[in-house]
Protein backbone atom coordinates (compact mmCIF):
# COMPACT_ATOMS: atom_id res chain seq x y z
CA UNK A 1 0.00 0.00 0.00
CA UNK A 2 2.29 2.64 -1.31
CA UNK A 3 0.00 5.21 -0.42
CA UNK A 4 0.38 4.85 3.31
CA UNK A 5 3.57 6.37 3.13
CA UNK A 6 1.63 10.08 2.15
CA UNK A 7 -0.14 9.79 5.72
CA UNK A 8 2.16 9.04 8.22
CA UNK A 9 0.49 8.99 11.64
CA UNK A 10 1.58 9.46 15.59
CA UNK A 11 0.02 6.55 17.13
CA UNK A 12 -0.08 5.52 20.51
CA UNK A 13 -0.99 2.69 21.81
CA UNK A 14 -3.21 1.57 25.23
CA UNK A 15 -2.42 -2.03 25.15
CA UNK A 16 0.44 -4.43 24.57
CA UNK A 17 -1.44 -7.89 24.35
CA UNK A 18 -1.88 -10.11 21.48
CA UNK A 19 -3.72 -7.45 19.26
CA UNK A 20 -1.81 -4.66 19.82
CA UNK A 21 1.39 -6.15 19.06
CA UNK A 22 0.06 -7.37 15.69
CA UNK A 23 -1.85 -3.70 15.57
CA UNK A 24 1.35 -2.01 16.28
CA UNK A 25 3.74 -4.57 13.63
CA UNK A 26 1.30 -3.55 10.61
CA UNK A 27 1.39 -0.08 11.65
CA UNK A 28 4.80 0.17 11.65
CA UNK A 29 5.07 -1.65 8.40
CA UNK A 30 2.87 0.70 6.90
CA UNK A 31 5.01 3.77 7.73
CA UNK A 32 3.56 5.18 10.67
CA UNK A 33 4.95 5.86 13.70
CA UNK A 34 3.96 4.10 17.35
CA UNK A 35 5.34 6.85 19.54
CA UNK A 36 4.19 5.52 22.97
CA UNK A 37 2.69 2.32 24.30
CA UNK A 38 1.16 2.34 27.65
CA UNK A 39 0.59 -1.33 29.81
CA UNK A 40 -0.38 -1.86 32.74
CA UNK A 41 2.86 -2.58 34.52
CA UNK A 42 4.70 -0.64 31.45
CA UNK A 43 6.84 -3.46 31.10
CA UNK A 44 5.42 -5.48 27.98
CA UNK A 45 4.96 -1.96 26.41
CA UNK A 46 8.90 -1.61 26.78
CA UNK A 47 9.55 -5.13 25.22
CA UNK A 48 6.80 -4.43 22.31
CA UNK A 49 8.47 -1.17 21.60
CA UNK A 50 11.98 -2.80 21.82
CA UNK A 51 10.30 -5.40 19.10
CA UNK A 52 9.15 -2.31 17.09
CA UNK A 53 12.76 -0.89 17.14
CA UNK A 54 11.32 2.81 16.58
CA UNK A 55 11.99 4.32 20.41
CA UNK A 56 9.25 5.84 22.07
CA UNK A 57 7.50 6.70 25.38
CA UNK A 58 6.80 2.95 27.83
CA UNK A 59 4.56 3.45 30.55
CA UNK A 60 1.80 2.29 32.98
CA UNK A 61 -0.16 5.31 32.89
CA UNK A 62 -2.20 6.99 30.05
CA UNK A 63 -1.35 10.46 31.14
CA UNK A 64 2.24 10.17 30.09
CA UNK A 65 1.74 9.12 27.32
CA UNK A 66 3.13 11.02 23.77
CA UNK A 67 0.46 13.64 22.03
CA UNK A 68 -0.33 11.22 19.50
CA UNK A 69 -2.79 11.73 15.75
CA UNK A 70 -4.28 8.39 16.92
CA UNK A 71 -4.77 6.35 20.12
CA UNK A 72 -6.08 3.07 19.75
CA UNK A 73 -7.42 0.98 22.78
CA UNK A 74 -6.10 -2.28 22.09
CA UNK A 75 -6.98 -4.24 25.71
CA UNK A 76 -9.52 -5.81 27.33
CA UNK A 77 -13.33 -4.65 26.98
CA UNK A 78 -13.71 -4.29 30.44
CA UNK A 79 -10.79 -1.62 30.28
CA UNK A 80 -12.51 0.30 27.36
CA UNK A 81 -14.65 2.66 28.85
CA UNK A 82 -12.35 3.06 32.56
CA UNK A 83 -9.32 4.29 29.98
CA UNK A 84 -12.46 6.74 28.65
CA UNK A 85 -13.24 7.94 31.99
CA UNK A 86 -10.10 8.66 32.93
CA UNK A 87 -8.99 10.09 29.55
CA UNK A 88 -6.50 13.12 30.03
CA UNK A 89 -7.75 16.59 28.83
CA UNK A 90 -4.32 17.08 27.32
CA UNK A 91 -4.74 14.17 24.67
CA UNK A 92 -8.00 15.93 23.05
CA UNK A 93 -6.95 16.25 19.83
CA UNK A 94 -6.07 13.50 18.83
CA UNK A 95 -8.79 10.72 17.56
CA UNK A 96 -9.24 8.41 20.30
CA UNK A 97 -10.34 4.82 18.98
CA UNK A 98 -10.91 1.29 20.13
CA UNK A 99 -10.27 -2.44 18.45
CA UNK A 100 -13.22 -4.62 20.06
CA UNK A 101 -16.43 -6.29 18.24
CA UNK A 102 -17.97 -6.43 21.39
CA UNK A 103 -18.17 -2.56 22.83
CA UNK A 104 -20.70 0.07 21.33
CA UNK A 105 -19.09 3.39 20.43
CA UNK A 106 -20.39 5.30 22.77
CA UNK A 107 -18.07 3.55 25.57
CA UNK A 108 -15.53 6.26 25.09
CA UNK A 109 -18.14 8.93 25.02
CA UNK A 110 -16.98 10.24 28.56
CA UNK A 111 -13.34 10.94 26.89
CA UNK A 112 -14.22 14.57 25.36
CA UNK A 113 -11.75 13.38 22.31
CA UNK A 114 -13.23 12.52 19.05
CA UNK A 115 -14.13 9.22 19.40
CA UNK A 116 -13.91 5.79 17.08
CA UNK A 117 -13.27 2.18 16.47
CA UNK A 118 -11.47 0.62 14.33
CA UNK A 119 -12.52 -3.73 14.54
CA UNK A 120 -9.98 -6.29 12.80
CA UNK A 121 -12.03 -9.19 12.70
CA UNK A 122 -9.23 -11.86 13.55
CA UNK A 123 -7.72 -13.62 16.40
CA UNK A 124 -4.63 -13.15 17.49
CA UNK A 125 -2.18 -15.35 18.85
CA UNK A 126 1.52 -13.62 20.66
CA UNK A 127 3.83 -16.20 18.26
CA UNK A 128 2.08 -16.37 14.84
CA UNK A 129 2.36 -14.09 12.12
CA UNK A 130 -0.67 -12.96 10.53
CA UNK A 131 -1.06 -11.16 7.26
CA UNK A 132 -3.01 -7.99 8.44
CA UNK A 133 -3.12 -6.93 4.79
CA UNK A 134 -6.08 -10.05 4.69
CA UNK A 135 -7.79 -9.25 7.65
CA UNK A 136 -11.22 -7.35 7.50
CA UNK A 137 -11.73 -4.01 9.51
CA UNK A 138 -14.53 -2.05 10.27
CA UNK A 139 -14.38 1.29 11.60
CA UNK A 140 -16.91 3.66 12.89
CA UNK A 141 -16.45 7.45 14.10
CA UNK A 142 -18.48 9.77 16.55
CA UNK A 143 -18.87 11.97 13.13
CA UNK A 144 -18.33 11.02 9.30
CA UNK A 145 -14.64 13.00 9.73
CA UNK A 146 -13.83 10.84 12.11
CA UNK A 147 -14.68 7.60 10.47
CA UNK A 148 -12.93 9.05 7.48
CA UNK A 149 -9.47 9.30 9.41
CA UNK A 150 -9.63 6.05 10.88
CA UNK A 151 -10.78 4.31 7.36
CA UNK A 152 -7.85 6.21 5.89
CA UNK A 153 -5.66 4.30 8.57
CA UNK A 154 -7.37 1.21 8.44
CA UNK A 155 -6.84 0.99 4.72
CA UNK A 156 -2.98 1.53 5.41
CA UNK A 157 -2.92 -1.57 6.90
CA UNK A 158 -6.14 -3.64 5.74
CA UNK A 159 -7.14 -4.75 1.69
CA UNK A 160 -10.83 -4.94 3.15
CA UNK A 161 -11.61 -2.14 4.99
CA UNK A 162 -15.44 -0.89 5.96
CA UNK A 163 -17.16 1.44 7.73
CA UNK A 164 -20.10 -0.80 10.68
CA UNK A 165 -21.77 1.01 12.74
CA UNK A 166 -21.73 -0.31 16.50
CA UNK A 167 -25.15 -2.36 16.42
CA UNK A 168 -23.97 -4.23 12.91
CA UNK A 169 -20.40 -5.09 14.62
CA UNK A 170 -22.27 -6.53 17.48
CA UNK A 171 -24.19 -9.07 15.09
CA UNK A 172 -20.06 -9.63 13.10
CA UNK A 173 -18.85 -10.06 16.95
CA UNK A 174 -21.65 -13.14 17.91
CA UNK A 175 -20.45 -14.57 13.70
CA UNK A 176 -17.17 -14.40 15.52
CA UNK A 177 -17.87 -16.12 18.56
CA UNK A 178 -19.50 -18.90 16.86
CA UNK A 179 -16.50 -19.79 14.27
CA UNK A 180 -13.51 -18.75 16.19
CA UNK A 181 -14.69 -19.65 19.54
CA UNK A 182 -17.31 -21.50 19.82
CA UNK A 183 -16.00 -23.49 17.33
CA UNK A 184 -12.83 -23.57 19.16
CA UNK A 185 -14.12 -25.42 22.28
CA UNK A 186 -15.46 -28.18 19.16
CA UNK A 187 -11.81 -28.75 18.91
CA UNK A 188 -11.12 -29.23 22.27
CA UNK A 189 -14.24 -31.46 23.19
CA UNK A 190 -13.52 -33.64 20.39
CA UNK A 191 -10.17 -33.53 21.32
CA UNK A 192 -10.92 -34.74 24.77
CA UNK A 193 -12.92 -37.59 23.65
CA UNK A 194 -9.89 -38.82 21.58
CA UNK A 195 -7.61 -38.02 24.69
CA UNK A 196 -9.91 -39.90 26.96
CA UNK A 197 -9.68 -43.31 25.01
CA UNK A 198 -5.59 -43.24 24.39
CA UNK A 199 -5.96 -41.32 20.81
CA UNK A 200 -4.13 -38.70 20.02
CA UNK A 201 -5.96 -35.00 19.42
CA UNK A 202 -3.50 -34.69 16.89
CA UNK A 203 -5.25 -37.40 14.50
CA UNK A 204 -8.03 -34.82 13.87
CA UNK A 205 -5.61 -32.09 12.33
CA UNK A 206 -6.47 -33.23 8.68
CA UNK A 207 -10.00 -33.47 9.41
CA UNK A 208 -9.91 -29.77 11.06
CA UNK A 209 -7.88 -28.33 8.38
CA UNK A 210 -10.17 -29.38 5.54
CA UNK A 211 -13.31 -28.79 7.10
CA UNK A 212 -11.99 -25.04 6.98
CA UNK A 213 -11.10 -25.08 3.79
CA UNK A 214 -13.93 -26.53 2.04
CA UNK A 215 -15.77 -23.55 2.88
CA UNK A 216 -13.66 -21.50 0.18
CA UNK A 217 -15.52 -23.62 -2.19
CA UNK A 218 -19.07 -24.46 -1.16
CA UNK A 219 -21.12 -22.81 0.95
CA UNK A 220 -21.32 -24.62 4.38
CA UNK A 221 -24.56 -25.46 3.82
CA UNK A 222 -23.54 -27.65 0.42
CA UNK A 223 -20.32 -29.23 2.68
CA UNK A 224 -22.37 -30.22 5.34
CA UNK A 225 -22.26 -33.89 5.89
CA UNK A 226 -22.83 -36.10 9.04
CA UNK A 227 -25.56 -38.61 10.53
CA UNK A 228 -27.49 -35.24 11.69
CA UNK A 229 -28.84 -34.43 8.92
CA UNK A 230 -30.37 -37.67 7.97
CA UNK A 231 -31.56 -37.82 11.79
CA UNK A 232 -29.51 -41.12 11.99
CA UNK A 233 -30.82 -42.35 15.32
CA UNK A 234 -28.40 -45.60 15.17
CA UNK A 235 -25.71 -43.43 14.49
CA UNK A 236 -26.72 -40.71 17.26
CA UNK A 237 -27.61 -43.26 20.16
CA UNK A 238 -24.49 -44.54 19.56
CA UNK A 239 -22.17 -41.23 20.21
CA UNK A 240 -24.79 -40.12 23.16
CA UNK A 241 -23.77 -43.39 24.61
CA UNK A 242 -20.67 -42.49 24.50
CA UNK A 243 -21.12 -39.41 25.96
CA UNK A 244 -23.40 -40.77 29.05
CA UNK A 245 -20.98 -39.69 31.85
CA UNK A 246 -20.38 -36.09 30.26
CA UNK A 247 -24.09 -34.16 30.26
CA UNK A 248 -22.53 -31.31 29.40
CA UNK A 249 -21.44 -31.89 25.71
CA UNK A 250 -24.10 -34.66 25.42
CA UNK A 251 -26.93 -31.82 25.89
CA UNK A 252 -24.35 -30.14 23.49
CA UNK A 253 -24.35 -33.12 21.45
CA UNK A 254 -27.97 -33.41 21.18
CA UNK A 255 -28.55 -29.25 20.46
CA UNK A 256 -26.33 -29.29 17.90
CA UNK A 257 -27.23 -32.89 16.23
CA UNK A 258 -31.23 -30.96 16.37
CA UNK A 259 -30.15 -27.69 14.82
CA UNK A 260 -28.53 -29.37 12.02
CA UNK A 261 -31.35 -31.76 11.10
CA UNK A 262 -33.66 -28.49 11.54
CA UNK A 263 -31.70 -27.05 8.67
CA UNK A 264 -32.11 -29.52 6.67
CA UNK A 265 -35.74 -30.45 7.40
CA UNK A 266 -37.19 -26.81 8.05
CA UNK B 1 5.43 -45.59 -1.02
CA UNK B 2 7.69 -47.98 -3.19
CA UNK B 3 6.74 -51.09 -1.59
CA UNK B 4 3.36 -50.83 -2.52
CA UNK B 5 4.61 -51.58 -6.06
CA UNK B 6 5.56 -55.00 -4.70
CA UNK B 7 1.75 -55.77 -3.42
CA UNK B 8 -0.34 -54.54 -6.47
CA UNK B 9 -3.81 -55.87 -5.61
CA UNK B 10 -7.37 -56.25 -7.23
CA UNK B 11 -10.00 -53.90 -5.72
CA UNK B 12 -13.62 -53.39 -6.69
CA UNK B 13 -15.38 -50.70 -5.02
CA UNK B 14 -19.16 -50.57 -4.04
CA UNK B 15 -19.92 -46.51 -3.96
CA UNK B 16 -19.01 -44.32 -6.59
CA UNK B 17 -19.58 -41.26 -4.34
CA UNK B 18 -16.99 -38.51 -3.12
CA UNK B 19 -14.77 -41.21 -0.49
CA UNK B 20 -14.96 -44.07 -2.79
CA UNK B 21 -13.45 -41.58 -5.75
CA UNK B 22 -10.78 -40.28 -3.44
CA UNK B 23 -10.57 -43.99 -2.24
CA UNK B 24 -9.90 -45.18 -6.12
CA UNK B 25 -7.44 -42.30 -7.33
CA UNK B 26 -5.58 -42.91 -4.25
CA UNK B 27 -5.38 -47.11 -5.10
CA UNK B 28 -4.66 -46.38 -8.35
CA UNK B 29 -2.19 -43.88 -7.98
CA UNK B 30 -0.49 -46.68 -5.51
CA UNK B 31 -0.35 -49.14 -8.28
CA UNK B 32 -3.67 -51.36 -7.43
CA UNK B 33 -5.81 -52.14 -9.95
CA UNK B 34 -10.05 -51.00 -9.60
CA UNK B 35 -11.34 -53.79 -11.19
CA UNK B 36 -14.65 -53.12 -10.71
CA UNK B 37 -17.46 -50.67 -9.27
CA UNK B 38 -20.98 -51.13 -8.40
CA UNK B 39 -23.31 -47.97 -7.95
CA UNK B 40 -26.89 -47.80 -7.83
CA UNK B 41 -27.54 -47.17 -11.68
CA UNK B 42 -24.41 -47.77 -12.81
CA UNK B 43 -23.31 -44.58 -14.75
CA UNK B 44 -21.90 -43.46 -11.79
CA UNK B 45 -19.53 -46.11 -11.44
CA UNK B 46 -18.87 -45.78 -15.24
CA UNK B 47 -18.03 -42.20 -14.85
CA UNK B 48 -15.37 -42.95 -11.96
CA UNK B 49 -13.65 -45.69 -13.89
CA UNK B 50 -13.60 -43.66 -17.23
CA UNK B 51 -12.42 -41.16 -15.05
CA UNK B 52 -9.47 -43.97 -13.80
CA UNK B 53 -9.11 -44.88 -17.17
CA UNK B 54 -7.81 -48.59 -16.06
CA UNK B 55 -10.95 -50.67 -17.60
CA UNK B 56 -13.16 -52.32 -15.25
CA UNK B 57 -16.46 -53.15 -14.99
CA UNK B 58 -19.59 -51.02 -14.03
CA UNK B 59 -22.56 -52.38 -12.49
CA UNK B 60 -25.74 -51.94 -10.75
CA UNK B 61 -25.40 -55.56 -9.13
CA UNK B 62 -22.71 -56.48 -6.47
CA UNK B 63 -23.19 -59.97 -8.13
CA UNK B 64 -21.52 -58.61 -11.36
CA UNK B 65 -18.26 -57.56 -9.98
CA UNK B 66 -15.36 -59.08 -11.05
CA UNK B 67 -13.60 -61.19 -8.21
CA UNK B 68 -10.72 -59.21 -6.44
CA UNK B 69 -8.79 -59.27 -3.49
CA UNK B 70 -10.20 -56.57 -2.22
CA UNK B 71 -13.70 -55.78 -1.87
CA UNK B 72 -14.35 -52.06 -0.77
CA UNK B 73 -17.73 -50.56 0.30
CA UNK B 74 -17.91 -46.97 -0.07
CA UNK B 75 -21.46 -46.59 0.47
CA UNK B 76 -23.81 -44.71 3.24
CA UNK B 77 -23.91 -46.00 6.31
CA UNK B 78 -27.19 -47.99 5.65
CA UNK B 79 -25.98 -49.86 2.08
CA UNK B 80 -23.51 -51.72 4.66
CA UNK B 81 -25.67 -54.44 6.22
CA UNK B 82 -27.53 -55.13 3.22
CA UNK B 83 -24.82 -55.34 0.85
CA UNK B 84 -23.30 -57.94 3.56
CA UNK B 85 -26.84 -59.94 3.82
CA UNK B 86 -26.78 -60.05 -0.29
CA UNK B 87 -22.91 -61.16 -0.43
CA UNK B 88 -22.52 -63.37 -3.09
CA UNK B 89 -21.40 -66.89 -2.47
CA UNK B 90 -18.51 -66.50 -5.54
CA UNK B 91 -16.96 -63.50 -3.81
CA UNK B 92 -16.38 -65.01 -0.70
CA UNK B 93 -12.29 -65.56 -0.87
CA UNK B 94 -11.09 -61.69 -1.11
CA UNK B 95 -11.60 -59.41 2.07
CA UNK B 96 -14.86 -57.48 2.06
CA UNK B 97 -14.61 -54.22 3.92
CA UNK B 98 -16.32 -51.19 4.94
CA UNK B 99 -14.91 -47.30 5.20
CA UNK B 100 -16.94 -46.25 7.90
CA UNK B 101 -16.54 -44.55 11.30
CA UNK B 102 -19.97 -45.16 12.42
CA UNK B 103 -20.49 -48.84 11.97
CA UNK B 104 -18.98 -51.80 13.97
CA UNK B 105 -17.12 -54.20 12.09
CA UNK B 106 -19.57 -56.99 12.98
CA UNK B 107 -22.37 -55.26 10.48
CA UNK B 108 -20.68 -57.30 7.36
CA UNK B 109 -20.33 -60.43 9.71
CA UNK B 110 -23.63 -62.00 7.29
CA UNK B 111 -21.73 -61.77 4.62
CA UNK B 112 -19.70 -64.79 4.67
CA UNK B 113 -16.43 -63.66 3.45
CA UNK B 114 -13.48 -62.97 5.58
CA UNK B 115 -13.73 -59.16 6.80
CA UNK B 116 -13.08 -56.12 7.95
CA UNK B 117 -12.70 -51.77 7.94
CA UNK B 118 -10.87 -49.33 6.66
CA UNK B 119 -11.42 -45.62 7.66
CA UNK B 120 -10.10 -42.82 6.58
CA UNK B 121 -10.34 -39.93 8.56
CA UNK B 122 -11.34 -37.30 6.24
CA UNK B 123 -14.26 -34.89 5.53
CA UNK B 124 -14.10 -35.85 1.49
CA UNK B 125 -16.03 -33.27 -1.67
CA UNK B 126 -16.10 -34.71 -4.99
CA UNK B 127 -14.24 -31.56 -6.63
CA UNK B 128 -11.37 -30.72 -4.30
CA UNK B 129 -8.52 -32.88 -3.94
CA UNK B 130 -6.93 -34.20 -1.08
CA UNK B 131 -3.65 -35.76 0.13
CA UNK B 132 -4.03 -39.09 0.85
CA UNK B 133 -0.98 -40.17 2.42
CA UNK B 134 -1.67 -36.88 5.40
CA UNK B 135 -5.11 -38.58 6.01
CA UNK B 136 -4.89 -41.26 8.98
CA UNK B 137 -6.64 -44.52 8.49
CA UNK B 138 -7.43 -47.08 10.78
CA UNK B 139 -7.89 -50.48 9.79
CA UNK B 140 -9.68 -53.62 11.78
CA UNK B 141 -9.88 -57.53 10.66
CA UNK B 142 -12.33 -60.12 11.71
CA UNK B 143 -8.79 -61.61 12.64
CA UNK B 144 -5.30 -61.19 12.76
CA UNK B 145 -4.93 -62.01 9.22
CA UNK B 146 -7.10 -59.92 7.77
CA UNK B 147 -6.35 -57.16 9.78
CA UNK B 148 -2.73 -57.42 8.62
CA UNK B 149 -3.86 -57.65 4.76
CA UNK B 150 -5.74 -54.51 5.33
CA UNK B 151 -3.14 -52.34 7.41
CA UNK B 152 -0.81 -53.13 4.45
CA UNK B 153 -3.74 -51.54 1.86
CA UNK B 154 -3.86 -48.84 4.05
CA UNK B 155 -0.21 -48.17 4.24
CA UNK B 156 0.23 -48.40 0.25
CA UNK B 157 -1.74 -45.22 0.45
CA UNK B 158 -1.09 -43.47 3.30
CA UNK B 159 1.83 -42.41 6.00
CA UNK B 160 -0.52 -42.68 9.24
CA UNK B 161 -2.24 -46.23 9.64
CA UNK B 162 -2.89 -47.52 12.77
CA UNK B 163 -5.27 -50.73 14.54
CA UNK B 164 -8.95 -49.87 16.12
CA UNK B 165 -11.12 -51.95 17.24
CA UNK B 166 -14.64 -50.74 16.60
CA UNK B 167 -15.56 -49.42 19.79
CA UNK B 168 -12.82 -46.63 19.84
CA UNK B 169 -13.26 -46.22 16.22
CA UNK B 170 -16.68 -45.18 17.28
CA UNK B 171 -14.96 -42.40 19.71
CA UNK B 172 -13.04 -41.53 16.91
CA UNK B 173 -16.19 -40.93 14.42
CA UNK B 174 -18.20 -38.52 17.57
CA UNK B 175 -15.04 -36.77 17.68
CA UNK B 176 -14.85 -36.16 13.73
CA UNK B 177 -18.75 -35.31 14.10
CA UNK B 178 -17.69 -32.75 16.65
CA UNK B 179 -14.71 -31.19 14.62
CA UNK B 180 -16.01 -31.06 11.39
CA UNK B 181 -20.18 -32.01 11.22
CA UNK B 182 -20.26 -29.52 13.86
CA UNK B 183 -17.92 -27.01 12.96
CA UNK B 184 -19.38 -26.21 9.50
CA UNK B 185 -22.80 -26.45 11.16
CA UNK B 186 -21.32 -22.97 13.21
CA UNK B 187 -19.82 -21.83 10.19
CA UNK B 188 -23.39 -21.78 8.52
CA UNK B 189 -25.18 -20.40 11.84
CA UNK B 190 -22.60 -17.74 12.18
CA UNK B 191 -22.80 -17.09 8.40
CA UNK B 192 -26.14 -16.65 8.46
CA UNK B 193 -26.17 -14.25 11.47
CA UNK B 194 -23.96 -12.22 8.80
CA UNK B 195 -26.71 -12.64 5.88
CA UNK B 196 -29.54 -11.78 7.49
CA UNK B 197 -28.00 -7.83 8.48
CA UNK B 198 -26.49 -7.74 4.92
CA UNK B 199 -23.09 -9.10 5.64
CA UNK B 200 -21.11 -11.26 3.38
CA UNK B 201 -20.59 -14.58 4.88
CA UNK B 202 -16.78 -14.86 3.45
CA UNK B 203 -16.12 -11.73 6.16
CA UNK B 204 -15.42 -15.04 8.25
CA UNK B 205 -12.85 -17.00 6.10
CA UNK B 206 -9.16 -15.13 7.63
CA UNK B 207 -11.22 -16.11 10.98
CA UNK B 208 -12.22 -19.40 10.35
CA UNK B 209 -8.61 -19.88 8.70
CA UNK B 210 -6.75 -18.96 11.59
CA UNK B 211 -8.63 -20.46 14.08
CA UNK B 212 -8.05 -23.88 12.17
CA UNK B 213 -4.38 -23.25 12.03
CA UNK B 214 -3.75 -21.70 15.34
CA UNK B 215 -4.16 -25.21 16.49
CA UNK B 216 -1.51 -26.46 15.34
CA UNK B 217 0.81 -25.02 17.66
CA UNK B 218 -1.67 -24.47 20.59
CA UNK B 219 -3.93 -26.61 21.85
CA UNK B 220 -7.27 -25.65 21.83
CA UNK B 221 -7.63 -25.08 25.61
CA UNK B 222 -4.52 -22.93 25.06
CA UNK B 223 -6.27 -21.20 22.08
CA UNK B 224 -9.37 -20.24 24.11
CA UNK B 225 -10.81 -16.90 23.67
CA UNK B 226 -13.79 -15.02 23.70
CA UNK B 227 -16.07 -13.27 26.27
CA UNK B 228 -17.45 -16.66 27.51
CA UNK B 229 -14.39 -17.36 29.22
CA UNK B 230 -14.81 -14.96 31.97
CA UNK B 231 -18.47 -15.02 31.55
CA UNK B 232 -18.90 -11.31 29.85
CA UNK B 233 -22.43 -11.45 30.91
CA UNK B 234 -22.82 -7.60 29.11
CA UNK B 235 -22.05 -9.25 25.65
CA UNK B 236 -23.23 -12.58 26.45
CA UNK B 237 -26.54 -10.78 27.16
CA UNK B 238 -25.98 -8.29 24.03
CA UNK B 239 -25.19 -11.32 22.01
CA UNK B 240 -28.38 -13.44 23.33
CA UNK B 241 -30.92 -10.67 22.33
CA UNK B 242 -29.99 -10.70 18.96
CA UNK B 243 -31.06 -14.39 19.04
CA UNK B 244 -33.95 -13.50 20.81
CA UNK B 245 -36.40 -14.80 17.36
CA UNK B 246 -33.66 -17.77 16.92
CA UNK B 247 -34.59 -20.52 19.92
CA UNK B 248 -32.78 -23.51 18.80
CA UNK B 249 -29.17 -20.97 18.43
CA UNK B 250 -29.89 -19.54 20.92
CA UNK B 251 -29.91 -22.56 23.26
CA UNK B 252 -26.71 -23.35 21.48
CA UNK B 253 -25.44 -19.98 22.24
CA UNK B 254 -26.12 -20.54 25.82
CA UNK B 255 -24.80 -23.84 26.18
CA UNK B 256 -21.95 -23.66 24.17
CA UNK B 257 -20.93 -20.79 26.66
CA UNK B 258 -21.57 -22.64 29.26
CA UNK B 259 -19.30 -25.27 28.45
CA UNK B 260 -16.57 -22.75 28.10
CA UNK B 261 -17.06 -21.18 31.11
CA UNK B 262 -17.60 -24.44 32.81
CA UNK B 263 -14.36 -25.92 31.05
CA UNK B 264 -12.52 -22.47 32.64
CA UNK B 265 -13.85 -23.11 35.94
CA UNK B 266 -14.15 -27.06 36.42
Amino acid sequence: MTESANHSSTIALIGAGNLATHLALALVGAGHQIVGICSRSGSSAQRLLDRLGQGGVATSQVADLPTADFYLIAAKDDAIAQVAAEWPSDKRTGILAHTSGGVPIDALHSAGAPYGVLYPLQTFSKDRAVDFQAIPCFVEGANEEIAQQLQQLAQSISQQVQFLDSERRRVLHLSAVMACNFVNHLYDLAGQQLAQHGLSPSLLQPLIKETADKIKNLSPREAQTGPAIRGDQRVLDAHRALLAQQPLTLQLYNLMSESIFQTFHP
